[in-house]
């Protein structure tokens, strides 16, 4: 059976690597679409995916096909792909399973490179589906790319082109190429990273996977120049041997985040009823991410930490790797317990906040309060309102220190931020007019650029119900996150997943020193 | 020098437990108070203290005490506590550092029970501080309780006494008693519980803990029977002995929950900057934690979540402990990859989603859509969009099934919500129009009385921006959470997150059944 998908398999009849590339690449970032299955009715899936696209801005040729209608969602339909003036890039396929193969055949015969299949009902529902899905396979066969059936679609913040229901999903491309087997995960992640700064140059939810599947997608992320950090979500691997190959070759050029799902054997019995995957065990992984270099991440929020250290943290990281250990850090905080908390972290993570030499310290400590503070690293201000002139200040010092590979700062303005506006005695003052992360960010952002170090700011995120004055400092903490990540700082919540944050770059560089790089 | 603090110390000095309870409880729960130190000048830590508790609603007699004015924010001051109509059960200090003895001499002479001494610049600041601090040290000498200096005071919202600057602390009371040396830790940790439905009993910061330290708090909070569930983060402990036998006692009886900070050796030089304590090697806290049963946690939001575990899900666990493994959960959620990660986290955490019996999977099964779903366990519902009346139909069915301890529901319904406003084409409508959750916590709340079994929702948090839309959907999420915890379920943001509360309730069940419970 495995031999014989071997074969079949679109992507693989294709010899020739660059061509593999430029078909993928078409069907990708699509200047052309054909939706099949287009639908006036409202909250159907051929209507939500032309919303989403609509509403995301799809910079190319739009054709819904239907024959229920000559118009949808305002643009002209056609009753079939033969009656279009050109042959689109791409196909998606948003009809019931049983009609899917021939919908398929009039792409193929159309001479359309690829189609996203996003119908449900295949191997994942029993024997009835397999065999529909054989047919896919056979009708694919090399001659047309098929990415699906069972996923959620594609997402091409340069085209404009989403997934379902990823029309709020960020529109600035960005360097981070995602894939995944599950399309509800992949519209989460998506969204979950837009917060963090973290933007994509493509994610793809591909299914089932009947053609292209994960080493296709692997090697199409490589290849791709906008992709610099490549991610992804796997449940099964069908060719473990060759994933394996290729994983080892890429991830000296491009760090690639790995969350496998299903590694124990409660969770590959899981997998198996959800892309029925073979879930692979334990030590096998083990070995994978060991023998690799692959970064591993597990969780949503884990998997999007990981991508904003790769995406803020080690591109400035990179060119110091020769500075020293490579895991040296320069902190200040407000308060006696997060430099505890940071100390215990940076040692359990294999991380070092070293000790300032003396002429260092007595500089720092002519900004900070007599009483309470400690000049000394972790660089304790003693109360937390620290005036953004003596953290801009304390970057700058640090930032000299040599061997130093990355500054942290930890900020809990906000709170002080409502104290303010509440001495302040006016009730009708905005509380972002008490900010301070305007100036600050201002600071952090000289500091990125003239020293070209990593910052990594820690915004502890303590406001938590529903009141009004909650939801303002909600609004403040939002504010000053987008402040800091585009000053070219990362931003973490908590102390841990910033260490952890700056522990993954720092493995990676010692993985890539290791390579001889 | 050990012994010599051993004898000096105010507690110790007090032979009979009933008696050192009183005295505590009268400080910790005041119903009158003086502050030594109040001024009308906004922003001082004088006037802050007496701004929060006002705010807070300081429900017995408030003498702020000041020779530069008659009356502070609306109180009526006294030149000092000779001439005041009463003796207060406490003072509370907050001048600088070398006029604190002369205060606690007068607290002492005029009968005053206790003090907390919230003033800086003691032991923490080298020898000069050192020497103030012994002086405080033979003033109480078990005649006056003292709590501090170096602190920022007590949390008590049945008396409506408050820290710098939890002015918007719940003055709701609730089964947590927490304390800890840093000031900063318990306000930012008291804040951050709001949300989760976590409340007090009391919080008390000591700082250098001079008179009252872990082992009169431990006792106390032991004592205390509004007190269910006791947490504490640490740095050093003074009586290693004396406190590791008292948490083997109090164990058995109500879940310790301990953050040590200050476990490795970089974390150990961080304590003695901030709190001149002794960290105490991880072996030994290893050890202890294993010996005595107590809950391990680290960093806040792991501390309110084990918090959330023990005030939510362990009480209604408790009744259930023989029924089975005590591990065992059944859980329904919309996506294949949510239930992949729960089965792996079940299993790496020691944890069971045990397969129903086929007379169940029926039953559950016929509420389920025909395609994409599995009535398995974990129940995958296929897609998202999960009927309140399914889940609750679920969470019915399986309450019933035998053996099993723990109920999970995963809902992601804020953007479906966002979905159906944007189908329902009028902008205007609220959002909160189209909630899924207040039928569903009617639901939840349901089923929690009438079965008794805990309920563990997950709410996945995408909403990350500070778009209007994004804060509209933050807005819902806090309301969701909120109506599930007033439900009486627990709430997580994670799946991970989730499991790690079930099982340290699970862990600490299985410890009491080993311990002939």
């Amino acid at each position: 059976m495995k031999d014989n998908i071997e074969q079949k398999g679109g992507g693989r009849g294709i010899k020739e690597k660059g061509e593999r590339f430029k078909r993928l690449d078409r069907i990708i970032h699509p200047k052309s679409l054909a939706i099949i299955g287009a639908t006036p009715n409202p909250g159907k899936y051929g209507w939500l995916y032309q919303s989403a696209i609509t509403a995301i801005g799809f910079k190319g040729n739009l054709y819904p096909i239907s024959d229920k209608a000559d118009e949808i969602l305002g643009v002209k339909a056609y009753r079939s792909l033969s009656d279009l003036p050109e042959v689109p890039d791409l196909a998606v396929i948003v009809i019931p399973a049983p009609y899917v193969p021939e919908a398929l055949k009039e792409a193929l015969d159309a001479g359309i490179a690829g189609a996203v299949i996003m119908s449900a009902g295949f191997s994942e529902e029993g024997e009835e589906g397999a065999a529909l899905e054989d047919e896919i396979r056979s009708i694919a066969d090399g001659r047309i790319r098929v990415i699906g059936p069972n996923c959620f679609g594609t997402y091409s913040p340069k085209v404009g082109v989403t997934i379902i229901p990823g029309s709020g999903f960020s529109t600035e491309p960005g360097p981070v190429g995602f894939f995944a087997q599950s399309g509800g995960l992949t519209a989460d992640l998506c969204q979950l990273a837009k917060g963090s700064g973290v933007r994509f140059s493509a994610a793809v939810s591909y299914g089932n996977g009947v053609d292209v599947n994960e080493v296709d997608l692997l090697e199409y992320f490589a290849e791709d120049k906008d992709t610099k950090v490549i991610a992804a979500y796997l449940e099964g691997v069908l060719d473990g041997e060759r994933f394996f190959e290729l994983l080892r070759d890429v991830t000296p050029k491009k760090p690639v985040i790995i969350w496998k799902g299903g590694m124990t054997e409660a969770g590959g019995r899981a997998v198996m009823s959800h892309t029925a995957s073979m879930g692979g065990s334990r030590m096998v992984w083990d070995a994978i991410f060991r023998q690799t270099g692959a970064v591993r991440a597990s969780g949503l929020e884990d998997m999007v930490d990981a991508m904003s250290a790769f995406c803020n943290i080690y591109p400035r990281s990179y060119p110091m790797s020769n500075s020293g250990g490579g895991g040296n850090i320069a902190m200040m905080g407000g308060g006696g317990a997060l430099c505890v908390e940071a100390a215990d972290l940076a040692e359990d993570m294999g991380l070092d906040i070293p000790t300032f030499p003396a002429n260092v310290q007595d500089e720092i400590r002519k900004n900070l309060p007599p009483k309470g503070s400690n000049p000394k690293n972790p660089v304790d201000t003693g109360n937390p309102m620290i005036p953004p002139a003596v953290m801009t200040g304390f970057l700058e010092t640090a930032a000299r220190v040599d061997g130093i590979d990355y500054l942290i700062l930890i900020q809990i303005l906000f709170h002080i931020q409502m104290l303010f506006k509440k001495l302040s005695g006016d009730d009708s003052t905005p509380l972002s007019n008490f900010a301070f992360y305007p100036e600050l960010s201002k600071g952090v952002k000289g500091v990125i650029e003239k020293y070209g170090k990593p910052v990594v700011c820690v915004l502890p995120r303590t406001s938590t119900t529903e009141s009004d004055e909650d939801m303002e400092l909600e609004l403040e903490w939002r504010r000053a996150r987008s402040a800091f990540i585009d000053a070219g700082a990362a931003v973490f919540p908590t102390m841990e997943r910033a260490m952890t944050a700056i522990s993954r770059v720092a493995r990676y560089r010692s993985c890539l020193g290791a390579k001889g790089r």
